[in-house]
């Protein structure tokens, strides 16, 4: 998801932020000779996620400095677990210190958070898939970090998945009016979703043969009674009030999709140090 | 601190990450002379920010959008506070909702958290301002946002102050040797800050006439020592552990400064809706 | 599909590459009062295609200038009707002259070679669409044009839609092997096409429940066995050898879509002209 | 003509374009260890461009591709003809399949097109040349193909040579005005070209040492006497209704240059294909 | 030359370069409700250059400022000349001071400089034109500063006129051979200037029919007799050790055009102020 | 001050403005076999600047040019030193040749004249520092060059230090309550300079603490008691009227620092050449 040249740009981008005009505490402090050695820790336990742009940070800065990861993205880890080795000219690492450990703060902490709703309903076979509420410019390493951790995704943005809402539904005159006008329109190769607030909603959009269904804010109970509805006939979606605590009930009521802009929104950040 | 042209900018690419080809539900659904009208509202209490950041995406959208916004950035907000009158071509409408959230929502989030902070040192002189540990290529509106709710700023990038950390005076040998060279090196309109790990160091920081001491990780009795220690010949700022539980206890201290990384990355998205 | 924003960053980089350090010619022969008026026609029939880029291309240059179109996007035009006048300062009305055209001339050229095979296949109920066969950096104007023209269209690009060819299902192992990895890996939101060269492929995307099945340059015959076939449990899509006069044989075997890269990628531009 | 940094940033772009946020088939499919081989054939006899730009394209996506092309540009390949060897990790060979070949497809077949018009003249001094009818920011792509083909290139844009056109000489009163106008304020490096309709502006053109005389929808008899006339003092180009089968013709009466749109905007697509 | 979309790309550029995170002093001192009146005056006698850019910077920055030249660029201006009236907002008004008088000084002292070496020559009818020793990535301002003091232009970049230079010539083996070369290569639009160092070579270019003879480092007297050698069969090209003290002198020769580096790369600013 | 990253960018733009289509007279001239050798030599006196910089134009053109110098940046250089041997294909070899120099000649013409003012105060303690009168998008090459000739920097833009002027005085009514206002809204990480025309004005920043005062436009005497005035309490910095033959007598007064826009806006370039 996170191709190298896209990665390149965003660090790019990202180093002009940061550096600015130059560091200059360590470019007048960091002679041409000075090198140093560190390793990157965590002084937390969570899912590792960024290993690749943390490198590709070090990677513009200089292409002397050597880093030696022991774990991968997706890797559990373990507050005190060194993670990776790295070495090489003191002003490019003290220069990029902050930038790669911003990158694999977050992104380690959106995947160790979709982890914990991930194993919250590890007994039932429904998945943690993100949504669109995301920071600005900074989709698609949240997206990623969302399935590093063991989520799985919703539709990338406006343009891959209908998604009919209830303004999209009083603009139609119906849901069947939506759907119908949608399947008409749209490309062949992208789903339908429909937001139900109701059950009766639920049945129209059965009926109009939606892809997906979305269980707006529905109570558990009402969640069941919607399942057993549809009974495999579209994908059902949970959507609302999802949080650490209630996600195992709504798993439990047999929904394939729980959609959660927590798992990004509200993540904290991992604690991951680099100590040179 | 954000430019109309820098806005704009930031939120023409934003664009582009969550319309893709096109959002291919309203534009299918909502004909030319579909208006809408809605208002901005705030399901928790907290403080505004991002006003104008929500009107470019919208000015960007369509020229035919109305908003009218009750409150502006730094104000506090409570739960059932309409913010905005919003109304329009529902194409338009619809299509920048969620960007427009996405930016508001953050922004009043880091806003809220700084202003608890801020708040909760409310009896004493010192201020809360934020740090480098921002999301990549989202700082100016992070930092934005803390002096919005109400914190100082620290420095932007590594060029417009210099910070003498650990590795810095390894490199250099002593934070004399370190702040010596500075001096000589960096320009005149810009300060010099020492990471102190002990009182000794800030002894020695004193003696070299650093501009800002930096109490990295001290207890808050030691604080308290290093604080009389220096009585007013630089700037003091304490640094780490800084908790909403922890932060009165360091400005009772006599810091000058606190800084914080959690008031940007662990501050939750504040709950802020568009009714239409 | 086209959003302001999208077309003016295009338009912007073609003045650069078609205006490079200046029209030396007009610059320097048209004087600060000079007016021009003039008026768009066509000297082919076809489908008009552009009229906002069209636009947006002279809005760039000068707001002086002045269109009026008397047709719309999707409007069939006949040889000698004028379909806009246009008036303003005679220097920029000339600088932007062949930029213009160029644009509405390459995507009326397609949405009228689209609308000549969804003509061709009146009788039936599939849908033209296109293909990834397009101009680089040029798709979102291709793909407008394509609907425009009265087609549909097919995935944007590599993740709005996944497609199994020969060399995924290598991969795999098989196609049941592959669709049920992409179902576990793969966003609900999305769908999966699966390509087949015969009637047992075909078999055994319907069995793993594919999404759409494309039907990869098989004959007509065939074609209509394997309809018969899948009797309406996945949407099929004929690709492969599709001419002006294959088509319609190819849509009488009741597929559902009828994929063409000639419809972009061969169509001659429209012989539109500005007369001043 | 094609810098290598000026393709590598048109690639990035197109790559942006075609795999947005990734390859949702392959990247799910294609393992770490998964390596291919293919060639590169032609399915048509023409003559092959685009060889830089179709390794880019593979090197831009990772770096342990290998091709090995075993002709060049601008060789003729015949159908059959195996054009390149190409071998590597599965998942960027296939990420890269389509816009490589949407590439060289596109170039080739310019180039192909090019050939034939050039040797349809092949008796006569004559040279093809292109127009800046070209796709929006694909010019320089466009350019290099017809070079490839064996034509010649007419300006590059609006600023390397003054084109003086009906709309010119009216502004300017005459074309004498309008040359002596110009001479006097472009750039002695540039050329100064007439587009003449009549004989008439032919000999006025010459009188006022144009350097280059376009004869402009004139009939071939016409264009003969034009070329008489001239004799020499001005380099000749002919333009309008170039075709296939009128080109030889045109270039029977002597005129030096051809320019044709068609080469360009009117070239289909080379049939090259990659199996693997 | 300068087109509005280009000029408002140089300037967001440069106002993100010298803007940063906010103009820190004026942002905190100017409220929102204080206006500010000036006038831009000039302290030194020159030839104004630059309104339009002038007038770019304010316009990005505020929508309600306003400006009203009273002179044109080309005007010669007198010390103490009024150039312009300003008011608006305090805080923009002051934040773009820095920047948009960047832009008006250099352009007006290069302008300036180019008067200088013009009216010096004022008797004959040679032309100052500028060289490709420009700072990069202002070229196009500096091109226009030229143009606007008077001068004409040489060449745009490499593209657009061939210049054989000592090299060149080494590489083709003699001027003949790569004139020949050149004119079988390059567009039938661009001319081919030839670089000589004696006479010898003169008589070669004029005899391959070189458009453009470079007379370089050559000696007065030389070029007189150059002159007299080409006899208007070529445009003639002085270059070499052109001072403000050697120009009439070179001009007295015959030359139509003396290329200079100076009047671009050691034109000083001019002295514009802005008074509020 | 110069990033990899950010001179790549720099010099990417640089490339295109100067090759645009193509350098057409090298292209055509210099075969795939043709190399050349050369070397780097100096014709005038002066400081070094830009290697890194010279390196990157030819790095971009191809990996296969080899350059080796023989001096590095600051280095004093002599009229006919040898700076640097270089080799590779001609063809690009030929085609950086102009930039390549551009880029040096104006870095070390700055710098070169930078070290004639820092000389002509070698007997004081007083820097020689830039100002923001810098050329638009050039300003990090500018700065850079500066401090390689010895001199100091002042602020890099307007986020990084303070700057009270007269307007700003006029707006918060009195320097005590701008330095007041500014000292409770900009970060502690910064400083606030305050530009004085008077010594009551001196004796009120000095006052308020103000880091730095500016002594604007004064004469040497009343710059000597400002200084005496002062008396180390604030870091001086004189401005104005600042000419080689004035800085001597500016620096015998005591201040610390003397800004000058001159250094950089009224340096000549340096004669650098490239022998082939």
């Amino acid at each position: 998801m996170l191709s190298r040249f896209y990665i390149e740009e965003h660090v790019r981008e990202a180093l002009k932020e940061d550096i600015g005009f130059g560091d200059i505490t360590t470019e007048n402090l960091a002679g041409e000779n000075n090198y140093l050695e560190g390793f990157l820790n965590t002084r937390t336990d969570g899912v590792l996620c960024g290993v690749e742009v943390f490198k590709t940070v070090y990677d513009m800065l200089s292409k002397d400095i050597k880093i030696k990861f022991y774990f991968k993205d997706g890797d559990i880890i373990k507050k005190g677990d060194k993670l990776a080795d790295i070495s090489g000219p003191a002003k490019e690492l003290l220069m990029g210190e902050r930038l790669s450990l911003n990158y694999i703060q977050r992104m380690s902490g959106i995947a160790t958070e979709t982890a914990k709703y991930q194993d919250a309903i590890a007994p039932y076979s429904a998945k943690i898939v993100d949504t669109r509420k995301t920071t600005p410019n900074f989709r698609a390493f949240e997206k990623y970090s969302v399935k590093t951790g063991g989520g799985a995704l919703h539709r990338f943005n406006l343009s891959d998945c209908a998604m009919i809402k209830d303004n999209h539904i009083r603009l139609a005159g119906s849901i069947t009016n939506a759907v119908t006008k949608l399947r008409a329109s749209i490309s062949h190769a992208h789903k339908i979703e429909v937001e139900c607030d109701t059950l009766e909603q639920v049945k129209e959009a059965l009926e109009c043969k939606a892809d997906i269904i979305m269980l707006d804010n529905m109570s558990v109970e009402m969640m069941k009674t919607a399942c057993e509805l549809i009974a495999g006939r579209a994908i059902v979606e949970a959507s609302g009030n999802v949080h650490l605590d209630t996600v195992n009930a709504i798993a439990s009521t047999g929904v394939d999709i729980i959609s959660s802009s927590a798992i990004v929104a509200k993540a904290p950040t991992l604690d991951i140090g680099l100590d040179i």
